[in-house]
């Protein structure tokens, strides 16, 4: 942290700075500018966040973060790339590029299973599907819940794809634990704090969506959260943030992926279906996010969008699925992986 | 809904999308204009929603939503604002305005006696005052959790004022409830649906924050999930969104006060200490906040801001906020309001 | 400037920066970290952006600004506030409240002088009017130009308020001056750096909105403009700006009224009718602006909204204006300022 | 535009909006839902936004726009790409993806001739650099003016690249076509309609920037501007708009390309420099907008960016667009384009 001082502050007021850093257990530093003092808090970085409390005494302009307020997730804990193992034939973060797809609801075992078995034909790696479905209407379509969780299990039985699913509740991770292969924090619940404790306390790998006006930082502190209860299998995954733009649902923030390479280990995926609400722009953004550096792609598949319980606008269909597929591997190629 | 088909849409492309309003239990209406035809969708309001799913047929253009998806949340079910009763003697929604004052943790005994005791002395109506504490980084103060309801509940004793406190998961609401006189869901959990159906369906009055990005529609739909559990005792709290400006942590919205106003019965406060994040413009937005029309404000208040666990540099010390309360009896005079 | 070195940088890429710094004009100073290095550069404040280069050096971590880059505008040069003189018996900046108020655009003679003679009837103290309009669709009416300019001096004649009006190219400055007792910089010209410096050579006070995406920082660089090409007589206003929300066209920023406060001399004044967009939210938001510090308003007024050239549904009718004056006084009595 | 009316609206409100959408010119049409009446108005659609008045008039809840306010831009007129001509050799919006690099700002002869032919090694098409700079600061560089047109001119003589250079002012306007092979409208200006009516009126391609807040809508009808005046040679550039986070200067909004591909006939590309503000990103975000389905990219190269006089910290050293270019190759074939 460095502390900048008022311009013309009190001596006695820099004093009270300098021992309130030394009762914080930190070292001050202080460098004499031409119009005022800055002072350098030297010492632990984790814990660095209690300094900015300086910021309420006299004479202080501000108090500026210099350094990132996580550890397991970062770069400077471990170089290499994590490869988050989910099933014994899939592994996040590796050469290959690992495809989700599926329905954004489980609806009935014949929607699942045919879904399941057509990405599965396609070349996805997973299926995806949701049986607790966060809505923002009351009135909306819920979920099938366990009922829904059986369904997926019957899929990944026929079709050999692993599966990942939502929870919403902490109530209900062992439950969703006892069945899926890999669990989805959504973008409403990533600061959801309870919840994410508890899924740092299961040992199955997660898929922690950023949250809709989630900075970066704020991201990696969410895993962190997850991480720091001892559940290191955390995949990112950005799948658009709120801005003012409405010609998108929201704006899939493609930058996020280099600069989450940068700071962390965590393998980092897309989800071009919510990032833009639109099947017409889904292929483009799938292609865009893996010439970006994208270890993975999250992509919701429907039969009958127009019959969707939910997001039917932004579900492809089979075909159009399969179309995407075939040139994402030329995509696959330029970026030097694999499909 | 209005369904707005392309220009030059084929013939069987506009049956195809009547016979699905049909299917869907509407009726369509056609207006035939100078380039387009455009599908008015008349039926039940409520259940709309669900033709959002035709934005992926064929020859259609965009769906464009023309009403509130919230009913009991809204002014047409009830037109005179709700007064939501929090104890014997204090009530939200009334010609009172009500503070509600406090730290943003509770720290220990004498702490919250000492803030609870002179934020009366200097008017407040309620305290505030966290046991349960979302913070971004795992490695910050995460509350004293019952403790710190004990505490609370003696600190309501002893200064005679009923007390807000934030829940944080489902599991703990029961307990949370049988300490505390009004349960918050913080900005964080403002879409953690299953806490907000779990705080539906106890008997104590919620105080609801926007979250952090979302709009004032999505605002409402979270009102409507508690309310649609049965819980009718929902006061609103804008606490500031997030945008581009960093000058403040969060932007504070306050004309989501008369828009809100305009489209609900339920009360709404404003919060301008996490809304400005800098105790130096807490007074200011209090007093804008109450000539915008708020019924209350939450105020955080520290005797010693420069040690507190959370948030020091938004807090009030208890003199900075009894001068505050002078100025605001003025400017609740100004608004015809008492205080 | 900070410069954050990376964790384990080489001794050769701190030398390089340490020399570059030198280069530069600047003194180094060394904090040595617990697990990295940070370095202040000691010297003038005006210059330091050129310091960011420092950031593509190898080793580099970060470039973190610690202090503000604008100077004529900061308090740290005037503390108190500026009075700027618009007319004989207009002075924005003390005591008494300034109240623009008219239409949008001026549309006639009769539209132009009914309106300032109706809002100086009602208390208002300048009038505003547009005769170049910056209009998002070239399809719009883009105003009377010239003959809108002669038009609202004749209304001052008649009304005996001074009139502000906007200016949109540096070719029509001196034109518009010549008939304008302010001239005004609208938001979408607020980073026109051509505009900007060619009103600061003119010699009549000028009112700078705000960008819609403009931070507080950023207005602040543009008022800096101005006024280093010899303007010292600008008011700032702000005028809402762009999020997520679509509740209101814009989000009135109000705190940025007491932020602006605390960094620079000049008046600022807010504008609710833009803030907004909708005249059913612009008296609360006046009264709201005047609690938070305002020095003035400037409120959107038309005779005939429904008929209004531009910004109808935005715009009071006179006797609602009239009506909102009567409670204004009010709340400017609460801040201590008189109407 | 769809009139949506207040639930239990009167009679007598009714008809007056349907007089006075008749008094406009348009042709209503009501639908009689359960609870409201929702009025469509039939007509010419680029004049609709008049009715958008209407939404002060009694009765009525709000006004829906329902169409999109350009035309000239549009793919209703033109359904294939446009491609636009800037020299003999070099024209945008064909298979060939085209490459405009080079530095931020003009600083000296040997600089720039360099620069150029290093970029033209590399593969690049086009040279751009500034010889006027918008820069947020007074105090910054602000370009060598008319002296850097002919630097830039004497690079084109070297190179045998044609180059893009920014115009800030109408004024300079005629003078800047004489040496530029096209025009850049920066996104500072990107509203500034006496610039965009100016540039509208010579006969030299225009590179139109997205303004920082910008909707895909607005930029649009920024481009009609200058459609309107008879240029119809503009290329859109997506560069980033300003979102919440800060860890890149602008958040490069990639889903602008899918959207306004679908929306207009012109050309689009992508400004992965400033969009990211940061070198390290570059590159990715360049192989991602040419997967999105970029017609070319802007890129800032420098040949010692630690020396830079602005944008150093974004700019590519020679060598590292090089290498770029070579991996960019096989990304463009992938999106069956050439380079």
């Amino acid at each position: 942290m460095i502390i900048v001082m008022k311009s013309g502050a009190a001596r006695k007021d820099k004093d009270e700075v300098l021992k309130r850093i030394r009762e914080l257990g930190y070292k001050p530093h202080v460098i004499h500018g031409t119009t005022r003092d800055v002072i350098g808090a030297v010492g632990d970085e984790r814990g660095k966040l209690v300094l900015q409390s300086l910021e309420s005494m006299h004479g202080v302009e501000s108090v500026v973060p210099i350094l990132q307020p996580y550890k397991l997730a970062s770069k400077e804990v471990k170089r290499e790339v994590s490869t988050i193992q989910v099933s014994d034939t899939v592994a996040i973060g590796g050469k290959e590029i690992i495809i989700m797809a599926g329905p954004c609801s489980v609806e009935g075992e014949e929607q699942i299973i045919e879904t399941a078995v057509a990405v599965r034909n396609a070349g996805a790696h997973m299926l995806r599907g949701g049986a607790y479905k966060p809505r923002t209407s009351p009135y909306s379509f819920q979920g099938l819940e366990e009922e829904g969780l059986q369904l997926l299990a019957k899929a990944r039985e026929v079709s050999g794809l692993p599966f990942v699913t939502e929870v919403v509740n902490p109530e209900t991770v062992d439950l969703v634990a006892d069945y899926a292969d890999m669990l989805q924090i959504g973008a409403r619940n990533a600061q959801n704090f309870a919840l994410l404790k508890k899924v740092g306390q299961i040992r199955k790998p997660v898929l922690l969506k950023r949250g809709m006006s989630m900075t970066i930082q704020e991201f990696l502190m969410s895993a962190e959260y997850i991480m720091s209860e001892g559940n290191q299998a955390v995949v990112l995954c950005e799948r658009g943030i709120r801005t003012f733009e409405t010609a998108t649902r929201n704006t899939l923030d493609l930058s996020a992926i280099p600069v989450l390479k940068g700071k962390t280990h965590l393998p980092v995926i897309a989800d071009p279906s919510h990032g833009t609400g639109n099947y017409h722009y889904v292929a483009a953004m799938a292609f865009a996010a893996v010439a970006a550096g994208a270890d993975g792609l999250m992509i919701e598949v429907h039969s009958d969008p127009e019959h969707a319980s939910s997001d039917g606008p932004q579900s492809l269909k089979p075909t159009k699925f399969a179309q995407m597929m075939q040139k994402l591997k030329l995509f696959a190629e330029a970026a030097e992986r694999s499909l």
